[in-house]
């Protein structure tokens, strides 16, 4: 049997977590033969409803799980993970706006950016799935010196498969028939579901749908997708977003298989974005990495959605740039390159 | 690729069924080579609700889903299926006596034994979650006489895992350390785990326990560990009953590798149970098929909470007795047995 590897997830008696924690349990992240530590956080007022939870978990039996532990606080919490699921955050109360959002966010994810630098494993993969996400994932990271900033991602696999299961329901083929679709940006309205790469059946998905259904109701549908499932659901995607950070989080540690997914990275500049914002390009995994992919062509339309989103990230970054240390080194060329 | 098999959820807009659909959808039931259509069930006024699951669904893009339909009566939820989950149930309201619901559960669970007998596959596998789930097992199989009745079973499975994770945790061991734990009875406090035939690292777990801890403090942790979950987590204890019933309805077309595993089944006589109540016993599932374990010892103290669990289920069957149609014929030594 395989040493155990530590899995910590914040926020781990909402919603979200309910679904991913039992999935991890089952093998799903990592294979049926990798055992795994479960360190749980919550802040206090949830620890007693985070029991409960453990409980469950205890009467699955799973044959998988090491250990369980919970915390309320990032240090003990985060003590040797090798990979962090950063589900909690603050959500938008009434009367709060936008910037009061990033700026109390920016205080929780600066900790944990801290606690990870200091006391997680040098090779830990972070994923914020908390909202909003992209830049809570750059305060984290830029609160661990000690860390390579690509350590630190974001989740658009949300949207990403949202992207391909909305596409392929529409020209009723499968999932596995769609390839080559492309988030880029911004976990936000603001993203960019771009098609012009894309293939359904091995042929152009734009040669396959109507341009206006496109323009004026795919990409909207795509980015709008979370309230469209409240107002049915009268509940949150937790199941869906779950499953997506298991997507997201598999392929980086397992690979893709070749295949082209879409991660929120620190941006090197590629495709004209701003350097070091968290920014949801496509990606191929291998080898314990990602590798963001060059050479796309870029079209007008989409050199204006992308822009668009970059512009948000930047002002995002604007809001709570007085709570940003220094950045120090640029380490895009680090030889240390996590693998599992 | 093999030929998707159709899988039946009741109460799919529920707190377990938005568990379990993302675990059966992601191959957890079946394995990762096995593509399934899910023919998802609700009541009409939750249909919207579960319009939003199946957003949730296609959004996941998950590769082994090769169908998803909604329906809000069994004559069509039920058509050709191979699998039935039936998850849905009456709960008890305020001021409703046992017997009523019983009566009320009866009603449903007996119209869904019809549609199944009419319009299932000859071949399917039915798991009863919803409760009282023995006693709704019973109504709906003895409305199917074209099927077998031993298609027809009701999960303590999810006692079964408690009491292995419960035991493991205890005694500071692994889930997979526990061996041969039994549940007998009914899915309701006067269940019984049995751990007089069970071992912790091959060694007998009566005498690496307590006598007292066993008999007052575990028997009861496990009967009423649904109550204490609700207690700290403030909602019911969906998670782990999905990860259950995968496992029962798992083990039963894959097989339980040799392991003792608890299922509700119609008794046939066996230990002195009273003929055709759907009583849980040890199992061995092996070829698409479960042999109830003969030969176990039974202490005085199991022969009477055994026959305690077994009286409830007698005066369940007799509260209800008026609906059930007349036995027409026993089918034990049938030569169908289903397999996968």
């Amino acid at each position: 049997m395989k040493q155990p590897l530590r899995i910590a997830v914040t926020g781990a008696a909402g919603a979200i977590s309910y679904t991913i924690l039992f999935k991890i349990a089952a093998g799903e992240l990592l294979g049926k033969d990798q055992p795994v530590i479960l360190q749980l956080l919550e802040i206090p007022p949830a620890m007693k409803a985070l029991n409960g939870v453990v409980m469950e978990l205890i009467d699955c039996a799973f044959p998988l799980v090491a250990g369980i532990s919970t915390h309320d606080n990032p240090e003990d919490g985060f003590k040797d993970v090798d990979v962090a699921f950063l589900i909690g955050a603050r959500p938008r109360g009434p009367g709060m706006e936008r910037a009061d959002l990033l700026k109390e966010n920016a205080k929780i994810f600066s900790g944990q950016g801290k606690a990870l630098n200091n006391f997680a494993s040098r090779q830990v993969r972070v994923l914020v799935v908390g909202n909003p996400a992209n830049t809570n994932a750059l305060i984290a990271g830029r609160n661990a010196p000690d860390l390579d900033p690509r350590q630190f991602t974001a989740m658009t696999r949300l949207d990403h498969n949202r992207a391909v299961g909305i596409l392929a329901n529409h020209l009723s083929a499968a999932p596995t028939d769609v390839e080559n679709v492309i988030i880029w940006g911004n976990h936000s309205p603001t993203q960019y579901p771009d098609l012009h790469k894309a293939t359904v059946k091995d042929l152009p998905a734009l040669a396959q749908v109507d341009r206006t259904w496109y323009e004026n109701d795919y990409i909207p549908t795509v980015a709008k997708r979370g309230a469209a499932i409240i107002d049915a659901r009268g509940a949150s995607s937790a199941a869906s977003a779950a499953q997506a950070a298991i997507d997201h989080m598999r392929d980086w540690m397992l690979g893709s298989g070749g295949k082209v997914v879409s991660m929120a990275v620190p941006s090197d500049g590629s495709y004209g974005i701003a350097s070091g914002v968290i920014y949801s390009y496509p990606v191929v995994c291998a080898d314990g990495d990602y590798r963001v992919l060059q050479g796309v062509p870029v079209s007008d339309f989409s050199r204006g959605k992308m822009a668009e989103t970059n512009h948000e990230l930047v002002d995002e970054r604007g809001a709570i740039v007085d709570l940003l240390p220094a950045e120090t080194e640029v380490k895009f060329n680090a030889v240390s390159h996590p693998t599992a």
